[in-house]
């Protein structure tokens, strides 16, 4: 084996995803993820902490991008248009591969570890969005609660997309989300 | 120690209260817990799995509650009235005891473990009042993305109500909060 590995970090996702769907998530081990792609246990951990990791090594990436939309989004733009800009930017990113993501969603959903990691995930992109918007100078209560009903709606829109047609534009279904939102709230 | 203990389950959780407050979650037993109470530490697991449950006791009459009002609501409410109901019944049972539950907060905000616990609390919350919408006849994805919008709303009007003055309403909070997503969401 060489000592450089191509897209060493792609091959072990991918292996790791074959296997969890093929044995399920508790029964594959490191070693076996390592094997099946042609790598070391030891190269395994220059990359992922752990087997749960590989699920979600796309959390950093996702996490900055979110950031940096709230960020770029002009002065003028109301403080929804700064979070739809930022949910706009976890679609570019989440709304690629759709049956990879579709066989992520179902392994995390098997496994109680797992959806707790989600979670965890989920509430560290709605306190990057309102961290985003407190330096815009949004203020508290707001910059939470349009962080919250943001990642809200990124959530379900994510959860639809994935229950349909591969074809569908996760970005178009996060608007639609968005704009369910105002309808429903303007009901009240 | 007579066989007759009223208000046990009151009293431990009083007393674990204090022993968190004073010596810190981690460093705190459960056979502490039950001295502290004048109990033992048997009586306490009859009454909680163990010192992480004390902190979330109320959380299945709250996971009740919530279900009962999404039930409760007249069948011409709106899917969003139907949630504030909801809200309106989880603001009576979380509203109560201001100080308590400044210091439960300040208890979990500080451990990695009881945070997770709190985003596993709030999710099945939100499945709850998305279950009852559901029975209520309405379809996903709107019954989610009520629910998850009406937590997002309860979560940033309690961390509110808890940084404000003691003798402020909950549901006041709560209603002000879901007023500001309705003018939040109008900008888009």
């Amino acid at each position: 084996m060489s000592r450089w590995e191509p897209d060493a970090s792609g091959r072990l996702r991918q292996a790791a995803m074959e296997l969890f769907v093929e044995r399920g998530y508790e029964q594959t081990t490191v070693a076996e993820i390592a094997q099946r792609a042609g790598l070391t246990a030891r190269t395994f951990f220059r990359h992922f902490a752990d087997k749960r990791e590989v699920l979600f090594a796309s959390s950093a990436v996702l996490l900055d991008r979110l950031a940096e939309a709230v960020e770029d989004a002009p002065a003028s733009a109301s403080t929804m248009t700064a979070v739809l800009a930022a949910l706009d930017a976890a679609a570019a990113v989440l709304g690629g591969q759709h049956e990879t993501a579709r066989q992520r969603y179902s392994i995390i959903s098997a496994n109680a570890e797992l959806r707790e990691r989600e979670l965890i995930k989920l509430a560290s992109l709605s306190a990057a969005i309102a961290d985003g918007l407190r330096r815009r100078g949004v203020a508290d209560p707001e910059a939470s609660l349009a962080a919250e009903a943001g990642i809200a709606v990124l959530r379900v829109a994510f959860e639809h997309w994935l229950s349909g047609p591969a074809d569908q534009d996760l970005a178009r279904i996060v608007r639609q989300s968005f704009d369910q939102l105002k309808t429903l709230t303007a009901t009240i």
